[in-house]
């Protein structure tokens, strides 16, 4: 089972679209910081300050990726990246669990 | 802002009820595990194997504890304990942010 160890978590979820869109803050022991969330379906559009790679550990969604046309379908084993100061938009078919890492 | 500092935390959520009730697992240098969980709307039943304390961080339920037989409200900030090897019921009436921790 994938750990992450030696973090700090904070305590207070991150809250967005009603609740829609959970996660937890933890941050490693190296400074970088990553989020631990649940997406409920919808369609959610989210703003990036940092770049960022978001990892699916299980649900179904896909994603329009800035100076991408198509939608991108993505499952629980995939990841895909995201670069700074840019939005996308996901639509979440599943439940789904994701590991976000913020790139330095 | 509150942390849980120097833990281990399991990458995949714990996921009951199709999603509506999702936490984390935390490990505390101690040993001692801790859930960070989110409950939608909903009334959910769960059964405990170790007592355990029940920190509602924000949101509002009502909860029916063993041997009680009314429904106790608990809201952001408050906290309440089962004990081992029992079964209490939740009715969530908003987004509820917890943080569970499980006794020795």
């Amino acid at each position: 089972m994938s750990e992450l160890t030696q973090v700090t978590v904070i305590k207070t979820a991150n809250i967005y679209f009603d609740g829609l869109v959970t996660s937890r803050t933890v941050i490693c022991a190296d400074g970088s910081r990553k989020t631990l969330g649940i997406m409920q379906p919808g369609e959610f559009e989210f703003n990036t300050q940092a770049a960022e790679v978001m990892e699916i550990l299980s649900g179904e969604l896909t994603v329009q990726l800035p100076g991408e046309d198509g939608w991108r379908s993505v499952q629980g084993g995939e990841s895909f990246a995201v670069p700074a100061n840019a939005k996308f938009t996901m639509r979440v078919a599943r439940l789904t669990d994701y590991c976000c890492s913020f790139l330095p």
